[in-house]
């Protein structure tokens, strides 16, 4: 087999066989291929896609090119969730320890971000000494004490994929809905669950910009998941505008914190009920989303998902006090607000610029290996729709330098849009794809 | 500017400026741009294509990446000829020194082919003594002198060229007509000629399968002459039988010889005079093509085309005495003919296998670098539509290794195909594509 002769299949249109993509994968992981014939393959797929079958044994083949977390001895249906990635995505933060509670032992292997702040594992390091880099033994013990553990990726899970990305990145092959659902499905499978609760999200703040392709990419992730034997079921949800009203990873965290105790933004708390109803049904502890969502209540409204998420934070050596004082994490050393000069209503929130402001504050990275300020970041006065009183905060900006504040405030008037008219906020579930 | 962008551009459609295109140039030949981008841009390239004016660019920028010949001190107007490839085409050993004995400097400067025989510079190495790689002023010097000097293309020429087209080799981004015709015309440009006579090779034993993309080629390689300012005629010929009788490097040698003395192969002789007749023209020193072949075929029947062959061979250390004796270049070892059992036709010589044949035999590189051994090949007994009476050769293989001689006997049984029936000959010349 030649890798040169599986680039022009593939450029011609042909259907590559489950042998020749595990050809590929090995021998590109191996490096017996080099980066430029994988280059060459992987424009030839975003010029030609991959059927099912081909997207499939993709997947399965970056899955199994490393390490495979085995998580048998855990007792119960193991749930994973995964989103595609928005400004103000606070999700994970609040979802896995409210359905860990509730039950469902919840395994969330989570990557290091990169664009408008850090990933899951970031925003948990904002908790002084958060250990997410545990080794797989720790991770293990803890799911089966606690029912929760949240780890960085190791380098050891899905090295196919990470090297395959990190090419993808720097030579505009990125965007392909084949490569994309492999590459978050490999690391799903790799990571052990059972069961795969997807969260695509749509909009100028996504990676995928309209409903078409979030569909696509829905539709062929849910697929790898039942082919693979995975139960999944994706959502595709907006992200014109940020989820939250907090962007910035210690931002984050507190505002994930506020919802724990009840309180919080709106569409966060319905997306985190909505998502974790249908975790707890597949997870076997609901026998339909209605009584799931009555449980997930209970334990949100009641303080048992506030407890969890202090169990995860102590176990993984954080401090558990930030739960009661969020004041413990880091602040940063200057903040403004710009305030509605009368009563007024937001009517654009772009989320892509948002996340942009953000970045340049330092919450985020532009390359890898980046170092990410967890201190700095844009809390919103509310969301689309919204009624801002005369003398509140449209939005207030969190910095640990000044020219950079000023910066970010010229920046957030200049694209944030307000109305003196009512407007009318968006849809956050737009649709439910199972397999 | 960011090759990242560069590639994207492509690959949504768009088309890239001169300096976006200098930038890629540059960057690739100094190995600032990685392989593995420019693998992905070509890819993107193959797909999406290149308009005039992109193709155009790449060509200036590949012929200035390195040396270019300054012809300007060699007096009258230099031609150049160039073919895209075919098997048997022996045609530039008949034609540089038929053009040259009419008045018309021939500069030509060759690359070693990969395929089934060697290219235009192994040919000539095949007499003993020659060197085919002399320096720039030796190569002018002789040019001045005798108005003919034929040299392998050195490293110093279109190196981003030579780079790119290695890389397109591994990934499958060969079969692109703007790179083709990019990838020709930079190297010609280089080469300083102020007129270029091109022959697109049609057929099974070409590049070009099909007529319209050797008519897309062709007239792509022609705008980029008439944009570069160098007059530039193509013609499209048949190649799905072999174009002369003999293939392999000394043996076409022994046929050029054999149709500078007046006789050989018919179809050879016609594409010389047809191609010989445009350069006597674009050299001025004929009015039109009628006067032009008259030209020609006094020189090459008066003998005048064969001395300048031997002024060639003398002037770069070549012994000239294989002009009157051909015995003096390599012989093969072994030699067996396969006889006509009766009186039959040729009915089919298909160009490509009988290319493979030779290249087994070790006529011709399947990888750069490999030696080829001048002696062996195969002479066909005719072309198709010819009357071979029984007893008579239809092919005879020569070969330095008895078991290569059986197989490559046995191989021309399976692909050539005989009639008892009258064949037509197919037709030659199929059509000129000027500016």
């Amino acid at each position: 087999m030649r890798m040169y002769d599986l680039i022009k299949k593939k450029r011609d249109g042909g259907s590559l066989t489950k042998g020749e993509i595990d050809f590929i994968v090995e021998g590109f992981t191996s490096g017996q291929i080099p980066d430029y014939q994988m280059a060459a393959l992987a424009m030839a797929i975003y010029f030609r896609g991959m059927d099912r079958e081909e997207t499939l044994n993709l997947t399965l083949a970056m899955a199994a090119s490393g390490d495979m977390l085995d998580l048998s001895g855990v007792p119960g249906i193991k749930v994973d969730k995964h989103s595609t990635g928005g400004v103000a995505d606070t999700t994970t933060l609040v979802l896995a320890p409210l359905v860990a509670s509730c039950g469902v032992p919840v395994a969330k292997l989570s990557g290091r971000g990169l664009g408008h702040t850090g990933g899951t594992v970031d925003k948990l390091e904002a908790v002084p000494g958060f250990r997410a880099e545990i080794s797989t033994e720790e991770f293990i013990t803890n799911l089966k004490r606690y029912g929760i553990a949240v780890a960085a990726q190791s380098a050891e899970i899905t090295p196919a994929d990470r090297k395959l990305y990190a090419l993808r990145d720097v030579t505009a092959t990125v965007d392909s809905i084949p490569l994309i659902a492999s590459s978050v499905m490999s690391k799903k499978i790799a990571a052990g669950a059972d069961a795969i609760v997807l969260d695509v999200k749509v909009g100028r703040g996504a990676f995928m910009k309209d409903l078409a392709a979030a569909r696509e990419l829905a539709r062929a992730m849910v697929d790898i998941g039942a082919a693979a034997g995975r139960a999944t079921v994706a959502y595709i949800t907006g992200m014109d505008q940020p989820l939250g009203l907090a962007i910035g990873n210690g931002l984050e965290m507190a505002e994930a914190i506020q919802v724990l105790k009840g309180s919080g933004s709106r569409d966060l708390v319905a997306l985190c009920l909505e998502l974790g109803s249908v975790m707890l049904v597949l997870g076997g502890r609901a026998k339909d989303k209605e009584e799931a969502r009555q449980r997930l209540e209970d334990a949100l409204y009641g303080g048992a998902a506030l407890e969890k998420f202090r169990e995860l934070i102590i176990a993984q050596g954080g401090d558990g006090r930030v739960v009661d004082d969020p004041s413990l994490l880091p602040r940063a050393r200057y903040q403004e607000a710009w305030v509605a000069e009368g009563d007024v209503y937001l009517a654009f929130l772009p989320a892509d610029k948002l996340g942009e402001i953000a970045m340049k504050l330092g919450a985020g990275r532009e390359k890898k290996g980046d170092p990410i300020d967890p201190a700095v970041g844009i809390v919103l006065g509310g969301k689309v729709g919204d009624l801002i009183r005369k003398g509140q905060p449209v939005a207030t900006v969190f910095a640990n330098d000044r020219e950079k504040l000023k910066q970010a405030l010229a920046e957030l008037k200049g694209c944030i849009v307000l109305s003196p008219d009512p407007v009318t906020p968006p849809p956050l579930v737009l649709e439910e794809i199972r397999g």
